[in-house]
């Protein structure tokens, strides 16, 4: 770790960056930790040349101005600008900002993501561990408790008296796409999905014990019956069931905080409440905010 | 049902296919039943114009023989020839043969599929109840049993005293294959499937309790950490492991008889080992003509 990296000098305004896979979004916050500016735009990590990084951050300065920036998410992947290595959970949030890497006279940094290895179980996030320790800084989510993380991959994340010490993903989102774009069930699911009772019956199906690929095909046999059925919202609602009914055995009797699009986690929260576990919602952006800042005083 | 159509009068050679949505399987029958000639190609339902059956039929019959022809799967959808309606599960051997639905001076029969529904369940079947039946008729399965048909959409068949009296599909090979093809996974899963350790590691994981949406991921992590592993065959056991937990516990007690491709029955029979269920293995083929005989013989 550098000893004499701007942060630790500069007290003034900085950039924030979530750049995921498809989407990245942007914030420029005062000296007191305020976000004065923000945007979002879909040049996320794959939209982005090889070597196109250093222009893409400097049309970010362009537009928030010329400020230390703070990067998280995906850019630190193979396929983002630098691949930078996982730290190892179990992890505390000083070891993860130790581990940043500064490039651009340490103007600019890479948050690391987070890998999980041995016994029989591999994992990996990037970006979504900012969020989380951003959560429990801000004092949004227990410093022991569980964190879910709705998304494509969706994590639950086990927080320990502040620190990381385990996680789980689930190809949630990515499952639905999938089934949504390319499956026999393709056009009974173009509808919206909303928290009805579809949906409902969906999730309630699953913890009951009902099998995935069972309930998958019952979209379809409704439909060539005549049926008919909010194919989307249930299928919806068998997945994040699916998802709800594994996280929420991970956390056991631990208290469970929503972290993601407000839509998103409003889906989650209604199938924890129909398993019995309540939850409580935080915005994303305001959790990485919050961890972005935790990691700078962190450093 | 016709009292004079010739599969009553006749009693000379007849032509069976089982004709699917991507493939299909031509048999030419002597009068005591015996296969005689027989072909395979990829003619399947979505290959043939909508209304190119009747000269789809003439080519079979130019190659194997001016003979009856006895059709059944995908043909009887609303894809294929004429849109058959189902049976009602449960229902009998004698049933399904009242049933069918006869073309051209009834010397063409499409025999109906099967459905369910009622309850909070709906599912449908064309072409498996021939081949369930068959393999009771054959001697091959117990006629009070548990019948497995792998494939795209796996059935799991409850046989009650030679009734089919219920059953359940599983979308594995279709997921499978969405993984394969359009997933994060795909370049993980190119290789060959077999049953090897990390098939039986995929099967183990699902039989521990493990969620499907978080092992698929765990491919993906292994590969990022580079701890390599076979994920077609890992996804693959996961999967059939999958189905293998849910169908047993369908089968209870019950024998459990495979029927199909020999090579995805043998994966389905090591999975069911690990599972603690021996299963027995019939050929899809053999289990489809022993069905078209019995229908035949139940008219």
């Amino acid at each position: 770790m550098p000893s004499n990296h701007p942060h630790q000098r500069h007290n003034g305004p900085y950039i924030a960056v979530d750049w995921g896979t498809t989407n990245r979004r942007a914030y420029l916050l005062d000296a007191a930790h305020n976000c004065v500016d923000s945007f979002e735009d879909d040049h996320g990590v794959l939209a982005v040349p090889v070597d196109g990084f250093p222009n893409a951050v400097a049309a970010i300065r362009q537009r928030l101005g010329q400020h230390p920036v703070l990067l998280g998410g995906m850019v630190g992947s193979n396929r983002g600008w630098v691949s930078v290595p996982y730290v190892a959970a179990p992890t505390q949030l000083t070891q993860l900002a130790a581990a940043i890497h500064w490039l651009d006279a340490q103007d600019i940094g890479i948050v690391p993501g987070i890998s999980l290895s041995g016994n029989d179980r591999a994992d990996v996030m990037r970006g979504e561990e900012i969020q989380a320790f951003g959560a429990v800084a801000a004092g949004l989510a227990a410093s022991s408790g569980t964190i879910c993380l709705p998304g494509t991959h969706a994590k639950w994340v086990t927080m320990d008296d502040g620190s990381l010490s385990t996680f789980q993903t689930a190809m949630t989102g990515e499952v639905f796409a999938l089934l949504k774009s390319h499956s026999i069930l393709s056009s009974d699911m173009q509808g919206p999905i909303a928290a009805n009772a579809h949906f409902a019956a969906g999730v309630s199906a699953v913890l009951a014990g009902g099998n995935l690929l069972s309930l998958f095909f019952g979209v379809r046999a409704r439909s060539v019956l005549g049926l008919g059925s909010d194919g989307a919202a249930f299928a919806s609602g068998v997945l994040i069931g699916s998802d709800v009914r594994a996280g929420a055995a991970l956390a056991g009797a631990a208290p469970i905080t929503l972290v993601g699009r407000p839509a998103l986690c409003e889906l989650y929260a209604v199938a924890l409440a129909l398993a019995g576990r309540p939850a409580s919602v935080v915005d994303g952006g305001d959790a990485f905010r919050a961890g972005i800042r935790a990691v700078l005083e962190a450093l």
